[in-house]
């Protein structure tokens, strides 16, 4: 099901956004996006036999039939169990297990703990996808006017939020694949070719006053908005991520032995860790030359761009360059002046550069850490009720990334996008993009 | 396939023990014993599920599919590997993946990680039981006189090893499923019913030199050898087991709560594990009256022995009731003085006091703690080569249990079997009787 | 000492700053300022044993021992070294003692075991104190016109350093001396009285761009640089901080025990911690109203301002109150555009409300909490050299403080002035300043 | 104060003994030993500075301070609070902070905490101690025939606390300065040579029903009674500890380094902390070549008996030698029938072979290390009251030690005399004797 497609920084395509009518026309396109992103959802999990679905290989990660069956209850409680006539829960423990922080909705299983959840088991969680799928369809087809807007506007909430697991299924059973000696593949073949990294671009842009966050009548997450003004000095950008033989030469230059480079956070992490190389590298007698991916075990490709990297590690290379890291801004504005972004395609699982000719910048499937700690743009407000807790309460100590990655589902992101991690988080596809 | 028969505390039967001639009958009778145990692995992973074996709870607890992987690697790597001709491993990286702890094997995957193996999955462990199981049973009827002997002990150490991960199973397995908020039940039905606990007599034995450790024919493991002389003052020992009632009073009278009942380790482990009952009571506004059994949540039955304490409870227990717990060596001569056993049952599951006329000591079901260290006999001598790691060096800061369980395979153990668990561990199925 | 005068928020006087010329007023005029911080440290130890002195309550926190002596450190290895003819290090081993975190410098003892430095003793570390006096008195004299600027740079640096010290002397203190169940007093008289809070007014701001960051010729830490432009939106800020009695409402309030408050590291340390009231308030019987001071334990005064609550709970109140903490962005637009300060005094040691008319804008001798994750200002270059390590590389997972406190030396802070700690901190003297 | 004395295993001076009756002479001889004891205390403290009196480098070890108030404390709760006329504390709130773990007596500061004890300071223990030594000594002149006799047993008890509480200001300072990189000495000279270790002899046993335990009217702590027949089977016992050469063969020859030497939990232990060599030996440039010690650092001398191991190095040293640890049966069986015993000195300070000729058996100035678990003697009974918390209540998870140290107090130890620690434990003067 690989679709790539161009994109646009900006999408307003109708895809998962929010009607404000409910014509037939709204319904039919809600209910085919809705089966759609769902469907997707259980292709990713097809190669994964019922133990690979229970892995949790540590607390941050979730097995894949948890993300499984928190997307549907996702729709069961703010959907069907407001706006179904008649609401009964499919199975009233569900609520406490696959509750993954919600506090205003109740009690949660706890998170270090999902991979001891053997039941509900793979069919039954299969059951339980297939009853919601009935009756979210069934609701989007016959819910009233005057319930529309609402029902379609977390029903566009509820499918975002499934891509979103999507792409955590695919971190996260790379790192439970990754615990065990024989370095199973998720996929066996297919694996994209590595493609020229080529020279790195200096773009210069200008600064000024700048406009940030969501604009448009497209679905975008609360902690976009509200779009606003964000003075800039005038920065330059790097038109490509840093490659795999670029960070190679950070290495061999005692990158990691020099604390001077490092932030002293970072030093810590690094040396209580014992880390002297991204993530999935594997390293025998002293070197790295393969790392782990979701296709297995693969050659390292100096002309791919580096990935899965903590912040701190981003950081330190950029250090070393003599550069920095873009702030969020100065990465939005960049995309949006030079009207640049990534062809998407839906599934090459593995970081390549984006040979297509997108203008001046060049992305590589990965997401790009930014300088940028995630705070609340000025005037910001959670959504209302319970999803009001989806991204608000994770603002402190958390740091942004933007682009999208070669895991990330088509469609899904935008320049507006911001997503979030810990800066010692390195199991998600994130690279570098160096600034000055 | 549940088997009901008297025991005596010194089994000589054939089952499992090491003759010296390889006669036809000899041959016939290891095999069918063989097949037995190798069978009863499988009945008792039979009701659970592919994640349901993969359950690690804790890093003391091993998932199923791994004791069944584990036990068939103990054959390939004990026996196989080296009397079988044109040997090969089924699977060079089980080697590492199912090695427990022998150290002189070779390197062993991380014990608390084993939740972590999803392949190889259920599907292919029983590939592999059956095709060591082919080829044990080929070599048992093939290899020679001369290697005979140490053939047919090695694999009646293997029976047993993998007797005592029948129990594993068991309690791991129940310790897994209790994660789960819907406290699932490993068997729906058929639990038996409690029997009146009667009045507890007080049995005095004289004391004197007493022999201790293993004496005939039969197979015994290393650590309950060499039979030795042991002097004991004289002392009275009780005749069954403590129940839940006494153990309910124990907390009604605050046991918890008064230190100076508690051993200063003990003490600390309960306050920071803020511990205020038996592990698998289900504590309710404050109120104890359920406990979760391998049949899920039933009834606390004041009739029934107490189970799954820790040796701290018991000491405490014990010192509460004016009492203290008897010593294995004591334990064990009063077994052999009263020629004492209890019935064994395959599969009651469920802690019971011992309806059948066994004479002056009743048992329960339960392994009953000691107030003895687990140390070598004078004259210990470990089991040569790699099965040398199976007991002696795991001879510190534990402590020994006496009997056998309501989950113990039949046959397996006897008065001089020396169990052993760390002080603090809760989750076998371990009871008290007192001594003074 | 006390010294209590009105100061602007832009400080521009003589007293640290880094003049270009080493006319002879400049040379007395920094030796008499060298001297006056320098004694001002030793008064601040002075009423402690030597025991208080080596108290490190946790990894945080230092001895005051080592505060004094690290300072000395900071001058021997920063200007001495360096600029002294025929230098020799006082001790040689006190380098890696007193080396705080200067990886450039060599290595440092570890920080969580500087309370087991008994040896050098509290009148070796006033020996070494005073010969470093000597030798950069001497220097400061003597220095030629050529290295003047460096030296004398290098002196206005080490003496605003020593007066953070002096600080984290008084709350480093006070958090061990509050281990002590005696609750033992640093002073034993005259704390200052409390004065009325007063009504909180919102004073709104036009917002617009700003300019942020140090500008004029005085003292300033390379973290406040460079002076930049920043827009803002218009903005409402409260006129004082949170009084005793406010956050008294919010706890009556159940604030600390609604997780919807809270962001979400914060409840889970708030609950890992069992934490439901600021540091030093001390609960008796489930209720509290008293508090652990520096003149021991006093009654909570409702009309104090509240202090010694991390950036969490700083967050939690606002969202309880229907605000939000103010960016550091705003807050120093504030106070510049209302030109308002607090009168600053050397040692009261007691939060409270500044009763002088000093405008719209009322202090409370409390750091205030800002919403700003502490990050490089565009364009931020660390000093060169070792010092280089002084700020910047704290520039993740921290949180920017804004203001002064009641501990903080007279002169010390201004408008410009960037606090920085992690969100969990709680022993400094911080509160909250209210934003819309 | 140094005193060298050939002294018997069994000693039945009159000097801590609780003798029945008060005659003048009785009153008088306790009230010399009192105060010799007390003074010990206060000379070992001598050499120590407020702030090496308040080192607590680990949460095993005490301050040296602690340890003076402490003994203090035990004397005014046990035998003042309850005898003495006209009672009141000296400072009420030292009876928590002074309580080591008599749950019986009420609250303890927490023992990880000693360190942050502050006040009271080293004058006010001193003062402390000097009140209630003037309170004791009255008592024993004053107190009637009546509670002579459990005022006197207290007494004895008191005194033999505060000699094994000398012990371990000893072995803690050493911690304590060991911290210090600057290895600061405890005594600046008059350390022992080295004596040669000779040829090692194995004496042969004979075995048989021993008896074991405290006997005749000397004081003797609760846990070496009751005396009692113990069956032992021939043996034989090395003729002296194990020398650093002896030692440092074993570590050339690969000892650390082959799990199969070890304990399980040893070599969990063991790799956990990286650990290749006895505590205190210092490596430099990956060899080991000299020690720190009470006289700072010293060339390690091969010819010293090896010193400051856990058990879990003693039972690898074993294991490699081929022999084993004695069980404490063996060892006091053989000290008796052998009629040994080390010449005793208060303040050697550093282990070395007894050069005296003291029969068959030389000595090292080490505790020995047993193979038995510290467990309760048939018919063991706490003493009464309070009390009785001295030494049952630790009888799990540790390892018993028999002889004495070079830092023993002389007269302090006996043959029936059991030393307990955990069998982790390094920074007690340990070493090794063998056994077969």
């Amino acid at each position: 099901m690989a679709s790539a497609r161009p994109h646009s920084p900006e999408p307003t395509g109708p895809l998962l956004n929010t009607a404000c009518e409910a014509g037939a026309g709204e319904r039919e396109a809600l209910s085919l996006a809705y089966q759609a992103v769902r469907d997707r959802t259980e292709a990713l999990a097809a190669p994964l036999g019922a133990e690979d679905q229970n892995l949790q290989s540590m607390p941050d990660a979730s097995p894949c039939k948890w993300h499984r069956a928190h997307t549907t209850w996702f729709f069961e409680t703010f959907i069907l169990q407001r706006y179904q006539p008649d609401f009964r829960w499919h199975e009233p423990h569900f609520c406490e297990l696959f509750n993954s922080y919600y506090q205003a909705i109740g009690k949660q299983y706890p998170r270090p703990k999902r991979g001891l959840i053997s039941r509900p088991d793979i069919h039954q969680v299969a059951d339980y996808r297939a009853e919601v799928d009935r009756r979210i369809t069934d609701l989007l087809n016959s819910v009233d006017q005057r319930h529309w807007r609402a029902v379609s506007g977390l029903a566009a909430l509820g499918l975002n939020h499934e891509q979103q697991h999507q792409e955590l299924i695919l971190t996260d059973v790379q790192h439970g694949l990754f615990q065990n000696p024989s370095l199973p593949a998720y996929r066996l073949s297919g694996a994209p070719a590595a493609t020229p990294a080529g020279q790195t671009a200096w773009l210069s842009l200008d600064g000024g006053l700048a406009n940030i966050g969501h604009t448009g009548t497209g679905f975008a997450f609360d902690n976009e908005s509200p779009c606003h003004s964000y003075y800039l000095e005038p920065y330059r950008l790097a038109s490509r991520p840093v490659s795999v033989a670029e960070y190679q030469a950070f290495i061999r230059d005692g990158g990691y032995d020099n604390p001077l480079l490092w932030l002293s956070d970072g030093w810590a992490w690094q040396q209580a860790g014992q880390i002297s190389h991204p993530l999935y590298w594997l390293e025998r007698d002293g070197e790295c030359s393969t790392q782990f991916t979701l296709f297995g075990e693969r050659e390292l490709h100096p002309d791919a761009p580096v990935s899965h990297l903590s912040y701190y590690e981003a950081n330190a290379y950029a250090n070393w360059a003599g550069a920095r890291l873009p702030t969020e801004q100065e990465w939005e504005h960049a995309v949006r002046t030079l009207n640049a972004w990534p062809t998407e395609a839906d599934d090459s699982l593995l970081p390549a550069f984006d040979a297509a000719d997108r203008g001046p910048l060049v992305f590589g499937g990965v997401w790009e850490w930014t300088a940028s700690a995630y705070s609340p743009y000025p005037g910001f407000k959670p959504g209302a009720g319970a999803v009001g807790e989806y991204n608000g309460k994770f603002m402190s100590n958390q740091i942004v990334l933007r682009g999208r990655s070669c895991l990330t589902a088509a469609g899904h992101s935008r320049a507006s996008y911001r997503n979030f991690f810990y800066p010692d988080a390195r199991w998600q596809c994130s690279g570098i993009r160096l600034a000055q």
